[in-house]
């Protein structure tokens, strides 16, 4: 028991590194960048407050827990600006021997467990992770309408791009909510 | 329709300033003081890690979502350091009127279920409420004996205090967390 809970410690100490990972968001006040696990934590508000807008299928507790651990591969791997360029495959092989090592830390039972949630994150497939996908999308473009264009700024961001990158996987998870943002995006690209 | 998203963002939008508040706590690895956001983030990777020490009354589910807003009201009052001399009936009052304007961004529905879900985390009564306070209470001390006695030593904390505002709650919601915790805390004193 007690060697159990030395090794779920370890992990949750491990992860206490994921606040030191940074992104190339910024908060919405512009003050500094924001970090992964931070971003975590406001992803999973955006789920909770926005679950109506997921399809019957949905379970939102189980999209929480995808989404509490969907990032934590960025411990090793760090975290790939979604508008820059980008060896996608490399990208995937450092995330995956992340997830070996960093979900590696607890216990076998929960190793497993952990690790098949991931996947299924990753392989957005399932109605679940579809969900949390879009929702993980959604997050970094509203920051950006409220700081001034963040992001989109700094690579050079076309409309045509951000609907491929943002409005594809949000149109596919959660409709309704491209549907608000949708005229906001292009009123903001319009005038820059 | 627009109006209810409008009103959901706003709120997460208003929610992004809990990346801002900071704690009396650091990071593991001491090099900078944490926020309230990411600590929110990784309480609740606690409390999944950590659910097995829960009471068979315990729903996790629920206790994820009381962890995931329990610290926005933070936003307007600040986070009362547990060892700092505080005055908690002005902390009561300053935190019931931010949960009053922050949860009120919301839909008025959606409003309520969360100010319903807050009270119960404040009131540490079900069963629900009490892990998660006792999970809240257990991530600052595993930091503090990682990054050599971090809000312990800035406090001039000793082991009797500790185990009164630290103890107490764990050995409430999880004792067989402070089974494990209880000696690598004595150790750490017995040292200091």
């Amino acid at each position: 028991m007690d060697d159990r809970v030395s090794a779920q410690i370890a992990f949750l100490s491990e992860a206490d590194k994921l606040k030191s990972v940074l992104r190339a968001s910024r908060l919405h006040d512009g003050s500094r960048f924001e970090n992964s696990a931070e971003h975590t934590w406001h992803v999973m508000l955006y789920a909770f407050v926005l679950a109506e807008q997921a399809g019957p299928d949905v379970q939102i507790d189980r999209v929480l827990k995808m989404l509490l651990l969907h990032d934590l591969v960025e411990i090793d791997a760090g975290d790939a600006p979604i508008h820059g360029q980008i060896d996608a495959q490399a990208i995937a092989l450092a995330e995956t021997q992340a997830a070996d090592r960093i979900f590696g830390l607890l216990p076998p039972d929960q190793s497993a467990a952990f690790r098949k949630l991931w996947d299924e994150f990753e392989a957005a497939t399932t109605a679940d992770a579809i969900f949390a996908k879009s929702i993980d999308r959604v997050q970094t473009p509203i920051g950006n309408l409220a700081n001034g264009g963040g992001t989109w700024a700094d690579y050079d961001v076309s409309y045509a791009q951000l609907d491929a990158r943002v409005g594809v996987p949000i149109r596919r998870g959660a409709p309704g909510l491209w549907r608000w943002l949708q005229p906001r995006l292009a009123a903001f690209f319009a005038l820059t």
